[in-house]
């Protein structure tokens, strides 16, 4: 399993009475069976998997593996409880999950110090079958990431890396010198992924590349070849795209630019709302932009 | 149904091996069927609803109903997904529930606007056969209650209160002050619960409760009969006791408060870790004054 | 000294080209004398203390000082170095102050901890020769105020009480419930003087008193003589008002409501801006809706 | 004046009752004179400005003004009101400052939004004799730099560049983006230094460099020559050693550090506190680290 390189955190796409569209979901794959990327990550923040029941994560999960032949496929597993978070990762494996991305638990906010989390991570990774990476993403959350943490859990034979979705570099470059070099720490926040990778992230799990990969992983490729000119070229064109995209509306503006470029968007699920109407023709120069940068 | 008194947000009592002990569960309810309580909330945050399948959430609200013959039995029924939410409404409502309480979505937050929130409870509202409390608890959702909300949705015939567990006593005056009377807002935050009766609130949803729950009623009545002094006195030792309790330990600090009074708080689901042996002597002394000064 | 009753935390008029204009400033103090006032405070944060020279400090002081017969003048004097709050202290208590209003120092908020801001108030209460009380105001300070502090400080002999404006009552409550009874805690937020009222507090600073007197003060003799419906009544329409003056448009909200009601608010000082025209309009009913509560 | 390179924020040293310490001052300058630094900033937050008077102030300035030839010299003038940081800045110039840094005005918070940040910094630069440079450091300051500001600044002939401190790299980059490229950031977080050097910073105004100015420089220099293995190799020594020596205490762990390599940190004022004894002890192995890391 290769944590190098970029994962398009893929979307959920429903209909518009809020039914799964695993047709829409596998078209999307397909599209991006033909990019530069790393694989993908299923049922993340972007894949609404707050959203979704049991049985319909497994079938995205299927759906998924059939169309990332020989690429990575990173499963989102995390839940409130330590147990359920465990029987899910199970569940995942069995279905063809190559790691699992365990969310922070969060809900008891004042109680996840160090201990806590540390606790969950491990149990975690000692039940399941396949690696397991860590995911911070205090936006949602509420939490932030105890810097020592990563450090205490990578002794831990399948916990293999994280992914840091903060936007904070400082916290990303504090992650990386302190944990062993086989943890690999993998960027979430596009805004950043030029100087993530400056500090030593391994590679993006990022919104953007869902609508826009080819700039995405032209930046990957330019910083890997030592190309900083172009790295940071790129870098300005994909901080306001990704702003637009996703910092205004949240998943609903990452849909409404898949279907802006011809990806499958689809529907929300309440009580996510739709994007305004005008998001598309704000954010279509952007995305041209950043196309025509590569 | 009746809004105004105490409720205790029950626990929910797991065994060493983190399977659910229904049996403590109903000594628990029985214990509180004999104090002054106006009935009980089952699956709030004390009762770690974010960490039950729901099959052992069903068997709760069932075993609660049996023990909440003529009381008022709220369910907390609050998922990230506004159709998860529903179909939990209706099969509480099924088996016995008199009243959702609905938390606030929060996974989301920066799309969690008024507009966001009022759809979500409207859609709730609308679709259960049982009348709905929003439930706002910053402290863990981590999203604040936008005050005009309240009386946005106070028109839905099904929206008849809700419960604030902020502990912002003005917040909660101006819910008050903005809503027609027949909405009635509960207290959740026993530091502040006889300023909030002063302030309008039409009781309290209190941690306190469960262990204590005679001087949390005496405060309630001392207040209704007009006692400002003995409300206020009693006030004066329920606040470092409901500090102690809770707001170290959370639910951990709770369950061993009600251990050290004979009820019966059992282990918590990790990734919340038992509270340290020594609290049951810190609090000891507090809980002893509590029911003193009764 | 009495520190009980209502304080109006005075403005500091100046004129459009941001001179101070000492005959405005003395021609409120003067309509102020004539109100069941208990004193006032100059230099506070509405009386953008922030942006006063030293000599312009003194000028108000001694004013204000003629002007205040037989009731209490607090002054404001909290700099970020000791040393200067010392300085400023005793130059403000030679020309008449009362008692000095400190505010916690806050701009190295790291280093802010309970032991740094308890050397700071008992070495200003060493120095100076008149009464000292805190003044924490954590959303112009950004710190917090730690709850134990006041007890730990309450034991020196010129520390004589504080004015808590965080608007959090449970706060107000658990100072009061720690401290002393000679300690006296001033509300310093209108939304919830009722409620701090009810929890110990003995008066209230509220920048509403410097444009609506009458109903704050009706509101603290009501909650004096029992007639806890009257001062719940007061409150609610108090509430709104104090939003509406002070929440959206800070200094400059205030100075026009002012100005609105005959009283002279006059210019802000920049970076602080007029508030909009529009506001006086908008407020006009909230000002006369709490006078006729009264 | 030339805005590349290192510039340390000199500290003020005093001595142990409380008075200034210019001779440990010009000390302190004449040591850096011989390090490979773009100049200095006097009057910055590690140089205790919060705590000086106005002579303090300039005699200061011409102390470093006689010490700093052919180096910039930046100076902090930034106080809550405009005409006063106005006069502050009139007055450094005639004594020698190269340009001024202005802090966010902020103590009146909920108002300084865009337009009245705006109006401050245009007002100053407006009648400053000297090149501005916008200062932001919300850790201080509490109120988060707007994005849009700098543009919307940037076209006055004197508002030069900005020093940000928030350590927000993604910040940093969407600042440097939408200026023009005459506008300089520069970087004021040891800790993300070399990304935001990637990024387009221009230099860095870090604490680190008072007591290690050779690998900042170091740093500084690899990056130029397109060093970046070299450059993250300093970031990664620099980061745990600007950790430990100002996150935990500040600018008195800042001098602790100072006194350690035989600079003159000397004591800080009221209400900061000395570092305990114990921290030279811990942090002369990651001063040495850095050291040997050039």
């Amino acid at each position: 399993m290769d944590l190098r390189g970029v994962f398009p955190p893929v979307v959920t796409p429903f209909r518009d009475d809020g039914s799964l569209d695993l047709e829409a979901f596998g078209a999307n794959l397909d599209a991006y069976s033909s990019e530069d990327l790393a694989g993908c990550l299923v049922l993340g923040s972007n894949g609404e998997a707050a959203s979704l029941e049991d049985d319909e994560k497994l079938a995205l999960v299927r759906a998924a593996r059939s169309r990332t032949t020989g690429r990575t496929l990173l499963v989102g597993t995390g839940l409130e409880s330590t147990r359920a978070t465990i029987a899910l990762t199970k569940r995942v494996a069995d279905v063809g999950a190559d790691a699992a991305l365990v969310l922070t638990p969060h809900y008891y906010k004042p109680q996840m110090n160090v201990d806590a989390l540390r606790g969950h991570f491990e149990a975690v990774a000692e039940a399941s079958p396949i690696p397991v990476l860590l995911y911070s993403v205090p936006q949602f959350t509420g939490i932030p990431f105890p810097a020592p943490l990563a450090a205490l859990v990578a002794g831990h034979p399948r916990i293999v890396g994280m992914k840091e979705s903060s936007g904070d570099v400082g916290l990303l470059g504090r992650i990386v010198g302190s944990a062993p070099p086989s943890f690999r720490v993998l960027c979430g926040s596009a805004g950043v992924f030029y100087p993530a990778l400056c500090l030593g992230a391994s590679g993006g799990v990022l919104a953007v590349a869902c609508c826009s990969p080819r700039p995405v992983a032209a930046l990957y490729r330019a910083f890997e070849r030592g190309d900083h000119a172009q790295a940071r070229r790129l870098q300005e064109v994909l901080a306001p795209l990704a702003a637009a995209v996703t910092s205004a509306h949240g998943v609903a503006g990452l849909k409404a630019a898949m279907d802006a470029v011809g990806r499958r968007g689809g529907s929300v699920r309440l009580p996510l709302r739709p994007a305004p109407a005008s998001l598309a023709r704000e954010i279509r120069p952007l995305l041209e932009q950043a196309e025509s940068a590569v």
